[in-house]
């Protein structure tokens, strides 16, 4: 029943916080025998880490992963494996500020009424976005597991910025464009747009919103479980734990809703001796399982909380109103910092399931 | 790990299949001393019936509830709370062309290739919407918990139909119009629409999709944990165990991507003493956390996957491309169906919590 | 956290009371394609039923298992399986006197002060030995699943009642004596001797407790994960839900603890090219891990906690002292009925570590 | 399901192998406002500590625990605590050998059977003894947790080495003495007399094993659940992930199966308005709640399994009979070491039930 913990399965174990010492992860159920050093989580935690360009926040972080248990010799050993980043540049006095002056859009009101004056409230505490590195850990780990051993490809990328959307559907020669701009969008002519848009936003001290879109390939049929375990259950609350994330669709989604049965329905076809569906409506999953096709979703983020415009709001001390303007190195937008995030959980979540199913062995 | 379990500390079992001996549910957890008969949730589970109206199937089950344990002298004990409904009309001979050719938006292509020869793919077997009466019955007593204990009220209600949706925000006093039509849309206009569109669509054989939307208020403040155990990760979780849900959003959800920190970000004020926030595109949730502010979240369902219609698709056993009709009884639109499933979601993930937080006690 | 599951990936889920409509269970995660009717139960069952003898209680229970679901076409469907026992023949009123009189050694005191007036007290209510019958029928399917699928044996005896013990030690040819005699004892002098205390004790109004032996044999290496699920950290927690057991210990047990470790250590030797220990002292359980030799296990059970002769107690009315003679039908000694409740649990373990290691498919 | 993980509400999530980086803990659910530093944890650590006398291994570790996350400003925040313990003196070089000779008594074979090449081996890696280095972390944060909110104090001791029994039962006033001396026995003649026994067998190059025993008093009443998380399943569940541990008992265990109802039946009275029982042969566990009595329970040790006696094995590599000497520093009795943590996970256990029953908040 631990809020900290992920997965059935394959169990991911988060720690840490903001402004603490440190944030980690403990994955437990990787099969002995995967080959991995540092550096294979490292490059996806690089896509995350801030600081890289004027779309995110300022805050410097090397976020250098540092694996302390489960290896041996270069190979995962079945035990589990705890990965630790230490945190460096974190400056907590504007946080000062805050502690009576509840921030909208911010935990921190509920935060105050749950845990009371225990609270951890510098830099978010445990609510930060900070802590979607310790969920890039264990899903380095989850996606790699996850190639090596049955092929799979999952990608995400920043799909809307504001109201500004990809033009056109994602193909797979796409991937290799993902990382080629700060946005995170395959297509070069939207993301400069998406681009302006933030760069924008954040000049009038305001903040965006967008939309991350994720495409699994090569996934065999018969993932997940019927009726608490469907995969879009178990993927769907992963990707909730994303701070921001209000909203998790999957194929044709909210607008699949305004269709008809004999057109949203995919109809079955043979294509090189193999089942597929002529259209993807579904999203890849049928009956909470994987049909074959590819698991695609998307997932929404609201604007960043932090803005420094003024907002008025209230002093928990005084029970009175007020007005507050947020200084610190915030992200004037956090999508283009997600997609390796959402890599994370979709990773994770489908490697949960190739366990249970049988489709990975617990000793590769 | 039970796929067929759901819930931390208050737990539902569901069993059964669709043309099987019975569906049920286990509700371990729920604390002693609830006052409790059958006909608290059968009135939940009348909401849910088939057979009621040509919008929905025509398949007859008087669909009645049986409490076989957990409950002594008219409360609850403390014990698992058993709950059955025999199966009555169930014609299965339909079914038959099924078992080779498969059903385009069913799970009948991935169940074969998972359980292979072994799937009870009678009326869909496990797989089936009438699995969802076993939510309500779990879903009924957490519901009458949360309003006996807390005060809280939960009421779903359909927002759309395939392009019909209402006109008006939601406020209490629709309430008690929800059920007073067959679609289940407390605006009597946008009812008589929407009813109209569905049986549109079934005269052409096909079928529609919608809209749920929920909401719940009287909520403290401070339910849910970070990080995996948000609000929002176990709704989600829950509601996507329905069949036929491919989107599920809170607050300004998917439409909130599109905004900005400024218009986005609800701002707190205090009315009668009580802080609150101007707006709610939160949907009542910060950080994963209640915040006191209502709970608004909606729920997209594809259209139904049975139409009558001839839909080409593979036949397993030829291993041929073929065509198929399905004609048993089906739901041209299953959205009327499911308010009462949404209630019971909500409510089981939200007494789970209300558990967990302490703010239910384990015995009343 | 239910306290009504028991399982990581094979999970049973009990439901009812001694004097309710029924008990019955749930088994989820059974795989899909084994052949199953309910006279594969119903023989297990009939083993630890009631009233067959003196040396039990004279309450007659037919205790016939009906499947509800899970099966279809004689086979398993990989859907939860639910097995019930309609309660015949109960006769409450002989309860009503112990409602305020507290009954030495059982769970009345606590479980009122728990549960307060809520608490089905009604022949011990979901504290009675009754529900062992529910683990009996989830233990049956794991039993002949571990049997189908990897040739696993396991059978469990009473070793010792009162003072009287064995022997001789187990050897696989007593299996066929076990359910030969009324004691479950596969010694016939020991069975006959076993018997005899019994009765006596019946007569003076008293009652015995006793030992069960377990062996398990045919296991492969490596069932069990450190370090909290170890084999005998499961088997422990499953075998200690069995009312009056007080005691569990593994091979050499506590004798082990006065030994050396010169003695006590099972030294390695090959047999027929296989690794085998020359001696058992670790009950086939190493770090954990099973080791390819049997499993021995030795399970205490406390005296019957109903007698008949009169004993001093608390009356929680008047919160005066008192004194009761419990009249009822009750079991002078439990322990003839254990030994097919120790194998089911041992089965329903070894069964979830099998599957959990990937030694059984999802899918048979 | 994962195996490095324990506890319902109150998790421990244990990390780390004996000759790694470092062994540590994950503790989650622990609530918010409990005072703590880490001189609380230590104080236990260092009753564990190796090589502090000749009793056990002159392995010198420090053993220093280091805090790094869930604390803020002296006090528990509600987040996960992580704590973790450097390693320091391990050499690796003594364990070369044993990669192919398997040691008896050890979990050698089984690990290398189930992880194949890919297992830690080196000083019993996630097998070791040493982690339950990472228990007593998790288990004074309970202990303490116990102590401020409920008054319930836990202690276990040193019960009986090889053959030498501790004369009187324990009192309360005996608490002081237990680590008075280094074989943890409260009775100080006793505790000369093991002492020289486990010299003895040292000097001899053999091994003991012993018994703890463990009471804990001021507990309320109705901790636990049936019928799966009774409290005795819960505890040996968690007594037996202690390596060495062969038996658990409660109450009077093994020796309450030879005796008789009237005898072994605890009758109830009445001292200073408070219904008491006049004997506890029941360890203050009732049908699984604990009754208000004192839970006491004993836990029993085979003797060491490493021993510098000459003894044969196989050498997996040529699969041929072979000798080994098993050099290194180890403890000629482990007994001595244990109980604190025995301590641990009872703390840990009464704890997590505390927390399910209510008798814990979530926030102090």
């Amino acid at each position: 029943m631990s809020g900290s913990s992920i997965g059935h399965r394959l169990v991911l174990t988060s720690f840490g916080e903001s402004h603490g010492k440190c944030v980690g992860g403990v994955l437990d159920g990787c099969p002995a025998g995967l080959e991995l050093e540092e550096k294979d989580i490292q490059k996806m935690l690089d896509y995350r880490r801030p600081g890289q360009s004027l779309v995110s926040t300022q805050r410097k972080e090397l976020d250098k992963v540092e694996i302390i248990s489960g290896v041996f010799r270069g190979y995962t050993t079945g035990a589990p494996i705890t990965m630790i980043i230490w945190n460096k540049d974190h400056d907590s006095r504007v946080y000062k500020n805050f502690t009576t002056k509840m921030r909208p859009g911010h935990s921190d009101y509920p935060a105050l009424v749950k845990y009371k004056k225990f609270n951890d409230y510098r830099g978010g505490g445990r609510f930060s976005g900070r802590l979607t590195a310790t969920h890039v850990l264990g899903g380095a780990i989850a996606r790699k597991l996850l190639k090596v051993t049955l092929g799979i490809d999952t990608n995400a990328y920043t799909y809307q910025i504001g109201k500004i959307k990809m033009k056109n559907q994602f193909i797979p020669k796409m991937i290799k464009s993902i990382y080629s701009n700060e946005v995170r969008c395959p297509e070069e002519k939207s993301a400069r747009l998406m681009k302006k848009a933030i760069l924008d936003a954040r000049k009038k001290g305001d903040s965006l919103g967008g939309i991350i879109e994720s495409i699994t390939t090569n996934l065999p049929v018969g993932l997940g479980d019927p009726i608490f375990s469907s995969l879009e259950s178990d993927l769907a609350k992963a990707l909730y734990s994303i701070p921001a994330v209000k909203g998790v669709e999957f194929g044709s989604g909210f607008a699949g809703s305004e269709s008809v049965g004999s057109k949203n329905n995919d109809l079955y076809t043979i294509k090189k001796g193999k089942i597929i569906t002529k259209t993807n409506n579904a999203g890849g999953i049928l009956g909470g399982l994987s049909n074959g096709m590819p698991i695609v979703l998307r997932v929404a983020f609201k604007p960043a909380s932090s803005i420094s415009k003024t907002q008025s709001t209230v002093d928990i001390k005084t029970n009175k109103l007020t007005t507050l303007k947020i200084e610190g190195r915030h992200d004037p937008c956090v999508v283009p910092r997600a997609p390796p995030v959402v890599d994370a959980f979709v990773s994770l979540t489908l490697a949960d399931h190739a366990l249970i199913g049988g489709f990975i062995k617990p000793v590769l």
